[in-house]
């Protein structure tokens, strides 16, 4: 049985207790406070219907991303808005790298797209080179492209990002961005293509509040857009409410929580150095992850099933279409907790080598 | 300007007060105070994501409705599963009668439906008749039946709705049957389906805690399906988390709340009574609607304005295709409430004959 990422539940029915749970790449420091506050404050008014323009929590994200509101299409987590792409897309040819955040495939598949891979190559530590623009012609409906991507943690050079966008812009294509796991890196602003977003009508950048901060469980998302008919068919393609009023609320407050930022960043950053030092030490095959998760290699056999034995859960991810067998990922958590992590892992490696000696 | 069922803003952006709002169909008691505690207690474990199968929550569903839990499909309030049910007909033919539930038609419209319309006819008190099913024949791929009807809160015969289903099983249609407003009939199970579903393959029954526990800004509902295929096409028609961790603890602790429906019910079925005398002591054309709200039809211009003006908001009708202007629906709420928009009423109505006078 695969235990997939968050699966706490069959985790407990397979190993009796509940997991340290590094398959989910949220905010190790849990919600932010004061987006939990509002979220708890709107549960006085949530017997009611959200307000279907969502204009208060479009005004509050406009300003923070400095974008105007009207190109801001909320949805029930950016996972609400990939399925409204692929119906926006249905039937019609769309591109992948591969791997890349499954839900992209399972969407464009329930719409009935064809879709092709662009294969990213271990050798080349999984990063997304000039190859990629051979695959955009004439014919592309669009081009999912999620950066950083889920789950290698490498980003695009921006050189490249641009010349991209300028290539699917002649091909008629709409580029889809990918950027809810942007906030995470060390320059966010570096990799983000939401400048490019008035001058290009192509371009559709997806964005969520649930990793940065930790709000996976209260689903919120957005879709930002500057072309007007493209916003219209993603607002039509989904139903009048899709954000609940808790979400709303906690999604606004969120945005004011610098001071969560400022605690979380260093943190992620930090760790996220510790973890790849020791995951090195291991001499696993480790991706050079730039957000809060990690993709390693080992060819320990049933390594994730170890952890699993002593409590840890971590993501399998040969179901990513592109990675074999002997890839895991992990979230960047607390300090204590990646040193037990790297200790449990340690001691399986140990056990392996002198199992090797006999 | 159109105010919408619900639209708080648009009313005090036009009337600069928060309206005592009767555009919204739910229950007048406010959120399940059990639904309301065991949202609070969610959040704890809100920066998680939820069990993606939603175990516990379609255990609890089937186990109150007395249906198997794998025949359940949550989904982020009904809406989202009636955009789920038009992809899953896209191109198709599809039945809906006018007026109704105006969601079924966007949703329809997003995925390319060709729809066919059977009239309710004012003359027979919008109740559904047997002419009904000269509609469903071969080539119709689905019938969006709500029962009891929004915005008439009128129930179809149960005897009609089995001769429905049966010519839609000839017929190769499925029957899409909403009982999101079958809490609040005086005898919800003579009108549910749900009895049938063992029975019927092609018979999808929606329903959602959101107006009988006020959980309407929470966002929850569910379809219920028999027929594997179909339920897995449902399931893979929306994104992996459609229900928040927060909705999800709401929704099933509502249903242990007995308590809250035995206050709910007899309040809501008396004012229900109370108020359907008062539109028609103003010699309004009442429809004898048997859910928690009342629609009605009068000829004085600009009615929701003037109510508007005096602080109350009501929903305009003729934006449901089959209802034309100078229909209104409002919501039955609590008796100080509903004495206040009977009086209201009367004034304005009084104002009306004194101008008639001169």
């Amino acid at each position: 049985m695969v235990i997939h990422g968050g699966n706490r539940r069959e985790f407990f029915e397979k190993y009796g207790r509940e997991p340290l749970d590094f398959s989910v790449n949220v905010n190790p420091l849990g919600m932010s406070p004061r987006a939990r506050a509002a979220a708890m404050g709107a549960l006085d008014r949530a017997g009611e219907y959200p307000d279907r323009k969502y204009l208060r929590l479009r005004l509050a994200v406009g300003e923070h991303f400095g974008i105007p509101a009207e190109y801001i299409v909320p949805g029930n987590g950016a996972s609400d808005l990939i399925f409204r792409a692929a119906a926006l897309m249905r039937g019609k040819r769309v591109l992948l790298t591969a791997p890349t955040f499954s839900e992209y495939e399972a969407a464009l598949c329930a719409f009935g797209c064809r879709i092709l891979y662009h294969r990213l190559e271990p050798e080349k530590d999984f990063s997304l080179t000039e190859t990629v623009l051979d695959h955009i012609v004439p014919g592309l409906a669009g081009f999912f492209l999620c950066n950083p991507n889920n789950p290698t943690g490498r980003t695009a050079d921006p050189c490249l990002l641009r010349k991209i966008l300028e290539r699917c812009r002649e091909c008629g294509t709409i580029l889809w961005v990918d950027e809810c796991f942007n906030g995470f890196l060390d320059d966010p602003a570096a990799y983000s293509l939401i400048g490019c977003l008035s001058d290009c009508r192509n371009l559709i950048i997806l964005q969520a509040p649930t990793k940065l901060y930790a709000l996976a469980g209260l689903r919120l998302g957005y879709a930002f857009c500057s072309e007007e008919s493209l916003r219209k068919r993603l607002w039509a393609m989904g139903q009048s409410w899709p954000v609940s009023a808790v979400a709303q609320e906690a999604g606004i407050a969120a945005l004011e929580d610098e001071e969560y930022l400022e605690r979380s960043l260093p943190l992620v950053r930090g760790q996220r150095a510790y973890l790849r030092d020791g995951l090195k030490e291991l001499s696993f095959q480790t991706v050079e992850g730039e957000a809060n998760y990690l993709l390693f290699y080992t060819d320990i056999p049933d390594f994730a099933d170890r952890l699993g034995e002593r409590g840890i859960l971590i993501r399998c991810c040969d179901s990513y279409r592109g990675l074999e067998k002997g890839y895991y990922r992990i979230a960047v958590r607390l300090p204590q907790e990646n040193e037990r992590l790297l200790e449990e892992m340690k001691e399986i490696h140990r056990m392996r080598l002198r199992k090797a000696e006999f």
